[in-house]
């Protein structure tokens, strides 16, 4: 059987408009964003190989092209509206498309946001989703507000960590093992992340900088420090750790935490004082959050452990050199 | 040289933000739309090999990456406020990535709007373009609106037509030879096409539905028929042609402007009382345009020629047909 371009679009991905004022189908979607609210836009592009391996399920595939994407969102304090996607495929794959379609839809149906359009072609695997979302004006966290003295903070599974997509990796890679439950857990960190979008919502006119976790801690901190003009000190045996990284020898829970990527958990800072309120945000959210460290005046990071011994840290994951 | 990709983006695509709340380099974007105003949003994935020849200038790439997503605002009558881009690159070409940028940032500033965000990887080159622009409550062109009596128009270049970008492509596939300065020109349509914004402004208001034409006439036409529940008798041999095309044997000139794709032009449909008006809009946005047929109560396409004989027609580009 082989579907048109056309026909692709309609079968599998589309909807009747809920939100949207004119969505698929048109030469562009419409959509009316709240008077006077400012837009939250981002865009991330997943590449076969190198954002998800090629044996992965792809109704988990379709959750995790949405989800990175609302993640940056969250670390805006934005509220997720509707998105687009633009899909390249090597041949139509109707095994693909209903899975892929199906995480998609889900997640957007939990998020009440809906696919408002796109574009679909004939090519290597490529998936490209750009979001949009609303902010009140001036109430957007951004990465350049952290300030000497400041708390600095990370949020996490219940019970659980950072670090543990970057352990499920390593068993694909071949480089560890793990016991059957422990790394179905870590893979779906890995593959099912949970965007921190009502945890973002509840930061506003809290915490005073954010960013979402995407290429490992120390790299994705960098950007904070660096755009606000500080420097920062963590406390690596702080950080929040799974009962499955947890259980890895050290260099492991050390590179998983630090430099592990693909968290999409928050990194955020927020006043000394404020401790008490981040918390309450995050129950409210059903999130954990753990104080990892202190922003402070002088440039550059400092990783110390338990016994105030500086910890080496590598310098987080970039798509052209790593 | 090895650039990453964060040096990659500072580098070539990020520039001091003018309407831009927040540009590149945090986790979102941030636009202001105008209160009250709807949100236009288009976005097209351009695959080497497909959509682009690999021997493209770079430049005209840039160009030709952001004139299609442009071309769709046009067809809604919006007005351009911004976009994304996302780019997946075999390597850090820096060769490429300057003249692409240069091609890009020219397009952008004749347009008054700006980068604000996007995303760079590693993988097989893929470029994805997002538009965004504004429209007025109720005002924005659509597919839906032609209604039988009305007059069906398509834009082109004063003095020119439309096909060129097909009679281009059949030279580079070996099917047809040109001579230089002919040739130049085909290729300029294929590689330059001009967004015709100003015209789909000027619309608003006077044409009933507007397409642009991306796919080949026929098939772009027979997504505004479907979608106004109508008909249409266009007269092949009323197809604005330029020069170049109309010293080709009559099956190319059918072929170019009846299926050619790649136009980029508008093809939309107005009052039959309306001549003058969408000739004063057309002329005083600088574009030609010519009434090429009617709008019909009977579902279907009719394309004749002057001497009243049916034309057979090709369905248009399918990406995965093709």
């Amino acid at each position: 059987m082989s579907l048109g371009e056309f026909d692709l679009i309609a079968k599998y991905f589309q909807r009747p408009a809920r939100h949207a004022l004119l969505g698929i189908g048109d030469d562009c979607a419409l959509i009316a964003p709240t008077p006077g609210m400012q837009l939250a836009i981002s865009c991330d592009m997943l590449v076969e190989g190198r954002h998800f391996l090629s044996t992965v399920d792809p109704e988990r595939l379709g959750h995790k092209a949405l989800a990175v994407n609302l993640s940056d969102l969250a670390a805006c304090g934005a509220r997720p509206l509707a998105y687009t996607l633009a899909l390249a495929l090597p041949r139509v794959d109707e095994g693909f498309l209903e899975g892929f379609a199906r995480g998609l839809h889900a997640l957007a149906d939990a998020q009440g946001i809906e696919l408002i359009g796109g574009d679909t072609t004939a090519g290597p695997l490529n998936l490209c989703v750009t979001v949009f979302g609303e902010v009140p004006p001036g109430r957007a966290l951004r990465r350049d507000g952290a300030r000497p003295g400041e708390a600095l903070w990370v949020s996490h599974p219940l019970g659980g960590g950072i670090g543990d997509a970057r352990l499920a990796l390593e068993v694909f890679r071949g480089r560890l093992s793990l016991p059957g439950e422990g790394f179905e857990r870590a893979r779906a960190a890995m593959e099912l992340p949970q965007p921190r979008v009502t945890l973002g919502l509840a930061l506003r006119g809290l915490a005073t900088s954010a960013i979402d976790l995407s290429d490992g801690l120390v790299g994705d901190l960098g950007h904070v420090l660096r755009r606000s003009g500080v420097g920062a000190r963590i406390d690596a045996d702080a950080l929040p750790q799974s009962a499955v990284l947890a259980a890895q020898p050290l260099p492991w829970r050390r590179e998983c935490t630090l430099a592990g990527g693909d968290d999409y958990e928050l990194l955020f800072t927020a006043p000394a004082t404020a401790d008490a309120a981040v918390r309450e945000a995050a129950h409210g959210a059903g999130v954990g959050v753990t104080r990892i460290g202190r922003i402070e005046a002088e440039p550059g990071l400092r990783v110390i452990d338990d016994a105030g011994q500086a910890v080496a840290v590598g310098q987080g994951f970039d798509h052209f050199k790593s």
